[in-house]
């Protein structure tokens, strides 16, 4: 593989552990260079960018899907990215209340729900 | 008023300055209610919370507008406040690639657009 | 043509009089069946269906079209045809102001926007 | 608390019974304060307001919510709230049909289905 | 019924079979008229015109139901029809592809799973 | 350069000839990586793709950004690349109305409103 392909997989591996892997093995019998574009371009070329640290680039994506409100799966793995490196439950919880001003009660809801299942699955609902 | 709507109003003028200002005047002949509501629940109750930074904030509220991709003038807005309040012109444009990675390359593009406008009219192109 | 499309028509004539017909005029070189399906499906097959009253109808439309934020010239349209059937400015502003708790702030403020305009062309700024 | 807060609590009661209760039940441990604003300001600010009636509310946010296609929770919520105040059947699925000509097909399907679901847990199908 | 119902309902059984009858089946207790319109107006008006083939037809639908994002079952559906009537597997997988760039990854990552869903219920899934 | 931009550029100036080259102008000086993303990953990586021809590709895009309703820029340069390719004014105005039925009239009849653009501005309205 390429060096881009092993910059993404090292930054997936870092932020979302064996729960980034299941995206890879969900694609692997369908579309594997979907896969392999997600390692290479959304880590490996953006992700991996200088000019925005790793924590503000995980609360800007989980606004981002919080927004959209269509990619639950996706948002669960971002918040468990975020928690992994260091963003709090706290800042967690005010990102998604702050995007519900600008998308609506029911997707920052929505959101916290996600936020709420990922936090008792970890078995730390204190900070 | 309020101690709610005064400490929205606060920020506002902290953030945006005059450009702020246009959203109650435009709303003031039709409805001076829902201007009162932005000063009041959106930045008094909502932006100003304690638990995650003003920068971070303002970071959130660019990538759920670039996200929705139906609100240019408040990502124009909000663009403006984040330089005012010290987030660089790499950071935006940062969080505004990382978000086109989950709401497509267009919503990317376009939210650039907007990005480039505001950082020409405040004359300083370069970090 | 069709009874479909008479009564269609004859909805589109009694709520948004000229403006209306600028709709068809714009599809006519581009896809006029297009224009007709708006007047046989969505006028002659919908609007004119019994179970909710015509004012309700309008409201609903605006309460879409405001959620959507990608429909500003038929919002102005149903703004129009709602005002015309004797809906007042005041219940458009608070069925646009209502959405924007579920839709977000820009997505109501720029509603607000497009019925200030309409309410200001119409030269009747009070109720 | 404020009364702001007791008059949304008494709005969210008399709509939704103890399935309104259920939205602050799940925010309790993950965003307090979000349950807060909700009945602060959605319901004590906003649908509390005078200038369009409460059945004219919940047809607004039932077309918003189906417009959306993001927030099935929050539309069944509402189906009841407004089967409870008075709002019938079939002026329900007269508006989400009426949406599903601005939203689509697709949006004004899966509506349908959650008041179907709405419906039928109510054990009065016909009107 | 109508030649325009009776012409939607042979195309929905040409590419649904059993599958799109589920949709009406589905409606007829709450809004047998909508089933009715999908017939007559959405394949009977629009699916059957000349000027576009059937497999581009498909192919453009699962395009827009993998931008939307918020129709998983009639995507499903729209799989289905597109393989019943000859699109391959590989096409209707870079047709999603393909929308990814525009709609963002998570928009094809979640269509992605609906097609890999589709192609093993109908337990072919080589090409 | 790699050869993924040289790929996607080859690809970008066979569809789009100048108007895809002010997409890279207007990028330069604010994001210049988005550029190289758009050539390297849009482009070199997913378009140039087999599996899928250019005009079936060229009506997936102009579906996709119908029914997301929030890149009129980009639909016209899709428009424009459609046309350059061999899809014909009949199959592009075909898949719009399609694309109708699933996201809505107002997304139709707004795509419709630019194909119509594009066509009058190459001066040939007919097929």
């Amino acid at each position: 593989m390429t060096e881009r392909f092993d910059r993404g997989i090292e930054k997936i591996k870092e932020l979302y552990g064996d729960f980034g892997q299941g995206f890879f093995e969900d694609l692997e019998d369908i579309a594997p260079d979907f896969g392999r574009f997600i390692a290479e371009f959304s880590y490996g070329d953006v992700f991996a960018r200088p000019g925005l640290d790793m924590r503000s680039r995980e609360l800007v994506i989980i606004s981002a899907l919080t927004a959209l409100g269509t990619a639950e799966r996706q948002l669960k793995a971002h918040i468990l990215g975020a928690l992994k490196i260091g963003v709090n439950q706290t800042e967690i919880v005010e990102a998604i209340i702050q995007v519900a001003v600008y998308a609506g009660f029911p997707a920052g809801f929505n959101a916290l729900m996600v936020a709420k299942d990922v936090f008792r699955e970890l078995g730390n609902n204190s900070d």
